[in-house]
């Protein structure tokens, strides 16, 4: 079937310094690092098994549920919980998601982040409704099961708080930065709901009118201004997520979902959506959500999210246990359009390869990178750096704090930088 | 903004008889069917809320969950269970996908279909091991952690059994056939995990070699016959499904995935992969998975997927409470390669009109389509007819009996027939 051998690395198949391996050795050849070469070959041949008689064998297994869970020894991969309340339930929770322990571009909903300002509501469907109000010409309603009988779209996007990585904003001990912390508030999902544009055509927006209000059915009633421009384009009222109903910390039955824009805007359970002429300014676009700048001077509305990447394997989560050929993957995303490139460097932005961007590629969504790396057991510093459709680069953390000054604390996205030492031990670095 | 008003349905938006409307009509209209008037604008836009004050907007939330699960509301949406083990846990069984709940393309892990012949096995991780050997240079085996080193490849594909819609070879009794039974062996999902291709180069195939017999960890060691030429394709070691760890019931820690390829085939929890020159002929390539022919020999092998397509909604899952707008939307997929084009017909085949295909799309997975529809209150029969990239159009009941004859039992995939009575009741029927 094939003579291969071994393949024997070589320069020619460099792509860039610190191993960094072409994609045509990605694609082509045997990574022959971590196989365990069997012998006693013709008795195993005659026996027809592998690897013995394990208990898991020896008996049936058990019935099929109703609902598979993941598996007793998977109970780990589960989200960060962040100032859970403390008792009385009143403050800001955030959940985060485990990026280093997951793979591919679905988030599993059950780990997509949350951030939820007054906790999550048991909302029943039955009697839950959303209405368009305010500066149209016939004021609607509707409940779940109205908006099941509409036409729907189905589309994958990412997530993000604008609030994701703000920790590197900071100088001092970035090495104690896990990716729960770091990257773990952004998500990526398949989406299918209603398109806003439908419903706000039904109701007939007035002239004049520029924004929306979108208001949850929780108990503070978070409240954010999405510009009209943005509801009329590819905002919509979603039902499901990743195949199934909406589950309660992401919004069931309903939620807001602005493509690219901060998450914080996809306002969960949502029951009402005013149409008016000016932004609402509440508690979510006032005192946070919004960007100091360096005459002190906050901007407000900055909506979309950047262009930004992150490795998520390998990361300080594990050590490189031996020398040899290793996968360097991660995802990237942008709130403008379509991921175009991902470049990745082992020696701290000196020289860049071009990681394999696996596709099809969906416009705001996370985008899967991948690139072979042989780790020769030197010091290495591992970084990525996307660039979307628009043309923008993920820049330098130093950039970025040109740009933007240390009293920043939103829309963090520069390139991220992973160590590696001698012993194979990773943290994060600012590099 | 706009000064659309509800759309007045005219004969110019029609695409197909007994009120099939164009795609235009579906991308620009609003379909002014369920909506609400709400009455009062003023003092609701005062008071700023649309529905009034439920209970779940008077107490703060529940706490952030570390993995969140589905609604209380809707724990109904599960599997069903066919021919469970009774007591001894030794007979095959099965979770059927309850399509007409979900919606979008992925299906949930959860949800899921399975097919387990000798129950669902507890793997350990730290000791499962898969095994290449046979007509290899090289005998190797590899953990999990082994494989994770690997580059690895994410992909969407459909997974169907081939016993999927068997029931619809019968004569009797078509309505008792509720979508469970009819189409809840298919499901699909974002799978990432190590090529095939990587793992037999690296063990050194012998020339000559021409099957690959993998065998799972089950206790009744199922095994399948795989053709080395698609093994080297598209196959995969899968470890990740929807973005985490396959689940207990889907294989874990590690499957094989045979992309368009009967569901049997791509063995769970697999331990060996067995070089050879020809197939094992196992139980479920001999007294299962074959299909009798009119001259009562059988054809083994036949392992490629048809094209195939459902409407997922409306089915018999749901009445039609009033005349008026609805979504027909459902699901196709081929063995094959793309879904091309997805007709729908609302009179039982008479006339035919181009549903919205959703893209992107993946080549060997479920692919959503949708077309709106104007129920006025008549008699209708629904059905869809999907044609992939190849050409490969889906045939009429009366064809494929023809050509396969009354004892066939696996590969059916003829086109699906819901019929809609006046009352707006649905039943499954042969037409």
């Amino acid at each position: 079937m094939t003579d291969k051998k071994t393949t024997i690395v070589d320069a020619t198949d460099q792509a860039a310094g610190n191993g960094l391996m072409s994609r045509r050795f990605f694609m082509n050849s045997a990574l022959a690092t971590t196989a365990t070469l069997v012998t006693g070959q013709s008795a195993l041949a005659q026996e027809g098994v592998g690897v013995g008689q394990e208990d898991w064998t020896l008996y049936p297994g058990d019935d099929t549920p109703e609902y598979g869970d993941v598996s007793q020894f998977e109970k780990g991969r589960v989200k960060k919980l962040v100032a859970p309340p403390a008792g009385g339930r009143t403050a800001s929770s955030a959940g985060r998601t485990p990026l280093h322990m997951l793979h591919g571009t679905i988030t599993p909903s059950g780990l997509h982040f949350e951030v939820s300002h007054h906790g999550v509501p048991a909302v029943d469907p039955d009697k839950h409704k959303v209405v368009i109000h305010g500066m149209v010409d016939r004021p609607l309603k509707w409940g779940v099961e109205d908006l099941e009988n509409y036409s729907t779209v189905t589309r994958n996007y990412f997530m993000e708080c604008s609030g994701n990585t703000r920790v590197n904003w900071a100088v001092p001990k970035p090495d104690q930065n896990f990716m729960y912390m770091t990257h773990g508030l952004v998500s990526g999902s398949e989406w299918t709901g209603v398109p806003l544009s439908t419903l706000l055509d039904e109701a007939g927006v007035s002239k004049g009118a520029k924004w929306i209000i979108a208001e949850g059915g929780d108990s503070g009633s978070l409240s954010r201004s999405i510009p009209i421009d943005k509801a009329m384009d590819d905002s919509m009222v979603a039902l499901y997520q990743n195949g199934e109903r909406i589950r309660p910390s992401q919004g069931y039955p309903m939620r807001i979902l602005n493509p690219g824009f901060e998450g914080n805007t996809s306002v969960k359970w949502v029951r009402s959506l005013y149409v008016t002429d000016k932004p609402v300014m509440s508690r979510f676009e006032t005192s946070k959500y919004t960007d100091k700048l360096h005459d002190g001077k906050s901007l407000q509305f900055s909506l979309e999210m950047d262009c930004k990447s992150v490795i998520t394997r390998p990361t300080n989560a594990v050590e490189l246990k031996k020398k040899g050929m290793y996968e360097i993957t991660g995802l990237a995303w942008s709130g403008k359009g379509k991921i175009t490139r991902v470049e990745v460097s082992a020696d701290g932005g000196r020289t860049w390869a071009d990681a394999l961007v696996e596709g099809p590629v969906h416009s705001k969504m996370l985008t899967r990178f991948r690139i072979p790396w042989m780790w020769k057991g030197r010091p290495a510093v591992l970084q990525s750096r996307a660039t979307d459709e628009h043309g923008q680069v993920q820049p330098s953390r130093k950039a970025l704090l040109a740009a933007r000054g240390k009293q920043a604390y939103y829309h963090y996205h520069a390139i991220h930088s992973w160590s590696v030492n001698a012993r194979g031990k990773i943290r994060h670095v600012y590099a």
